[in-house]
């Protein structure tokens, strides 16, 4: 499987509107730098599953057909944001897989249009799409919030966002399954409180009790790539800070 | 005041995502033709009042400082979607006037961030932006909607989306006040039974009543461009059917 990620930033993305920061005043120089809505697709030949729909722009980067299935972590706007105009297309309907949360978003389930909602999978059970074992995880988020364990048999990569720490029963599970590539929320410098989403240190302490070869951070706000800027902060070896349309060859990291 | 149309699209927008009709193959191979969430901004100087907030790059459309006030007919998606990445913006709040709508959109109200929603003003009578007398006139949709009456002293335009018909308060006022230009949802070609939104038929009735000296039809869906492409429609004399981007110089239509 071939992951990429999308978009690599938290709701205000980066550069966020009027700030003037250095991290935001780099993103507006230099493209490289800056982060969309947080989502990512794995890719499987012709066919793509997204992880989340926070880009406005999916009709225009997918083209019809070219979308398997889309899984969903919850149903805050800057992850859902995408599916509003893809919904009215004329095509075959897109599965669409999410936690268990009967609001959704907005009128999204009263009007699906071209999506699919799927009725929510049981947490630990795996599901199985283009060949890939796929198992939902629960996450601690102020909304009901899943991550997705994958695994093609050749490597895994777990993907955990919005979430501040991890539940017990999911740290048990991910220390069992030992996922090659470990994706986590870290939207903030360290801060007393955080509330909802990881700080660094809640990510890299997650990063460390999952061990795996490669740990990268995502969900990533204009004040953390600051602090990161500014503090030239030593992150562990195994540590990656993401960027927008970075790609993961899972299968360089089968040891 | 110069306005300019932002987008003139319905919420599935043009071209709609995989259908292969005349209108959206057209607006795939010619940019000009797309039509993106309908929309438009009245400009005065380097200062601009937005209506409505559909499209989602507004952060990149406008910079800092030039969005003096956003005015919402209504809270469906396809009209607030950009307010949703705008609010983390670090600047000064941008106040938003909208209808009476308790529920709004999603979580805009709970965390509106640097935009400040107004209390909605009462219908017919004048609110005062940019030397702009603005006259919010009720319309008939399935939530909560307004219209705009917009006068600078010179010259006079109506903007009337969402729509199914008019109120009768509506139409009494905006016969009385003959606006130089009116601009009015023409969702779809005439078909039975409309819900919601005026087809062609509904439109051009209004039109009709107002005697502008132009009407400009918005809010069309790809069906609409499809059946006018196909029919060769003939529409009256002083009724455009508006593109994205196209600007009214309303000082020309002065009798």
């Amino acid at each position: 499987m071939q992951f990429q990620f999308l978009g690599t930033g938290n709701a205000a993305q980066v550069p966020c509107y009027g700030c003037r920061c250095p991290a935001c005043e780099r993103a507006m120089n230099v493209t490289t730098f800056r982060r969309g809505p947080c989502s990512a697709k794995i890719q499987v030949g012709e066919k793509n599953i997204l992880i989340d729909a926070g880009h406005t722009n999916l009709t225009e980067r997918f083209p019809v057909g070219t979308i398997n299935t889309i899984l969903l972590t919850h149903y805050h706007m800057d992850h859902v944001q995408g599916l509003f105009p893809l919904r009215w297309g004329k095509a075959t309907p897109i599965p669409v897989i999410g936690p268990d949360d009967k609001e959704g978003c907005d009128d999204l389930f009263k009007h699906p249009g071209m999506l699919h909602f799927l009725p929510a999978p049981e947490c630990f059970k795996p599901l199985y799409l283009l060949g890939i074992e796929i198992t939902p995880v629960p996450l601690n988020h102020s909304k009901p919030t899943v991550g997705y364990f994958f695994n093609d048999g050749e490597s895994s990569l777990a993907y955990l966002t919005d979430t501040l720490g991890l539940p017990e029963k999911t740290m048990d599970f991910l220390q069992q399954q030992r996922p090659d590539i470990v994706i986590i929320d870290c939207s903030s410098p360290p801060k007393p409180n955080p509330r909802n989403h990881n700080t660094l240190n809640e990510a890299l302490d997650i990063i460390e009790h999952l061990a795996p070869q490669k740990g990268y951070l995502t969900h990533i706000s204009h004040e953390l790539d600051a602090f990161l800027l500014s503090a030239n902060y030593p992150l562990p070896d195994n540590v990656i800070v993401a960027a927008d349309n970075e790609k993961i060859d899972t299968t360089e990291n089968m040891t």
